[in-house]
């Protein structure tokens, strides 16, 4: 089976709903299995899990311009498996959600990319064309932010993780199944 | 007077509707004049000008990911300033406009960031909370892309500049006056 | 008095060492007095004089791609006064440290500029021309990594912050000595 | 046989040097043809190589803080391909030349990546401990800038090409090996 791992730290519960639309796009694929790792209770068995993994799926909110605390405090324990190398070569992707349309979300896409590159990974982009960018366009068109480095979903500040868009969803359970299917491919 | 320098490039008209909206905001604050310069055609009295301008602001359309390549000819062409320091101290601020909502516009804006850094000024933030970000906001909030690095617009790929949201072009016009304020508090 | 505070991060006593180079500096312009805060263990107090500066330069080490776990905690803790908006208008800055040269130092400052940019804070470029870059130069030289966003320093892995070049510590000096200039300048 | 295609702007030679060791990496793999498009004076049989190519190395120099104006003109011109998807899963990497040791060179490697993401592109780390970063480190250590994002060399100044350090031209060839190993397993 090949592996992948969502990494991810959720502060209101965007971030989860998202991981959990990731896990789904990755689990359609034949032959994959995916669990979610919430980083903010890591334990040493989701430390094996990650070295075992043949991909690795970073997530976290975009608090003040780059990813949230929580989650930099496990990009910064992961210094270890960098060491020895052990994430070199898995593949890698990356989603974050905030509240603001835009709002930074690419400086932390970018943020995650750089991480990837120094573990030595290889980053899958989306894949998607951009919706919701034309005078026939809408919010529910897949991609209706317009990102290619990875899933991107807006949240409002004022709603919870249930009332987040489909269209994000289903972005967001694209890149799954994508970075499951590149995984696959590799490892075969 | 303060003199501030709009230096902009427009492929298809928005972002020249932009950079009005900018130059407008910047007219608008006591003491201070204000001039656009359309970098596909600058000449050497626009050089001039922007050697002798308080503020300059950039501003192209991010194409593929980054500033337009009429653009970026200005900017590498800017390395003649840039070898006797003249912008040194200046201030500086940026805009753009992409057909996608989020669309990789903030790596444009930090394209800009770096470049005015190289340069030695002294970049202005927008200045706006984001808007169009809870369960009642709209997209004719100003700053409704939720844009904190510079101004952002977006601009439907089928229509033209004439079709721009209000709100994109009165975040523009906030940040022309912001820029202008600035600089004449500086010069003062 | 034009009151500068430096709010830093230091793993393993080099950006502390840095993060002195800059107080000197800002120290050093007539009408200034400035002091660190280490974010690691800020108080109410510290928080207060942030509120109360007229300027705010951030430091914190390159881990991973971007600013320390540390440094990250108090980004994400100054969403309190980003919602009231206490640190606009204020001027900004930024450094980091690596061992690695170049070695993903420019993600942690665009990181802080993204950071401050959310402020609504003025950001100050280093104002430097690069050392370093040719038949002639020498790692002794000002600004020797060729840095303009902010000041960088490397310092080995196997050595502690006393054995950081003196060249990377006038850099620093440098920057809180701009900081402080255009902070004056602009309260004046 | 692999395709890889090396897409470089070279202004003085240096960033020609650098493709020339990409170039001479990737070929070292088995099963494996590669060649340099130079992109100022692309011509429709180097776009039709592009589209049949099973990995495209982008690599630029570092002009003002991002890729040379010659570069960007390609990227945008690359909106043809990306409009049909032409380049979609293929294996992407960058590398990039300046004469300041760091000097933003990681800004136009971010911004390489980005323009890679956007065309549904697969992007290569380096995949390279960093060197030259401990009492006993030197410019002749592989990774001697410490680069994970592509490869990044450092050229003064006042020298050519032929001046370039023999360690920043491993390094190169070492994405180039790397980028044909990844595009050949992919194509099994």
């Amino acid at each position: 089976m090949t592996k992948v791992v969502i990494a991810y730290h959720s502060g209101y519960g965007h971030t989860l709903t998202q991981a959990q639309a990731v896990l789904e796009g990755a689990k359609s694929v034949p032959g994959v299995e995916a669990r979610l790792v919430s980083v903010a209770e890591i334990t040493d068995a989701d430390w094996a899990d990650l070295d075992a993994a043949d991909a690795i799926v970073f997530g976290a909110p975009t608090y003040m311009g780059s990813v949230s605390a929580p989650f930099k405090t496990f990009m910064d324990a992961s210094s270890k498996p960098w060491f020895t190398q052990n994430w070199k070569d898995k593949v890698a992707a990356g989603f974050t959600t905030s509240a603001s349309q835009s709002g930074d979300k690419l400086g932390s896409l970018i943020q995650l990319m750089v991480f990837a590159n120094q573990h030595g990974m290889i980053w899958t982009s989306l894949g998607l064309m951009p919706g919701n960018n034309s005078s026939t366009g809408s919010v529910d068109d897949l991609n209706r932010l317009g990102s290619f480095s990875g899933a991107m979903a807006q949240a409002n500040a004022d709603q919870g993780g249930d009332a987040m868009r489909d269209s994000d969803l289903k972005t967001a359970a694209h890149l799954g199944q994508r970075v499951a299917t590149l995984a696959a491919k590799l490892r075969d």
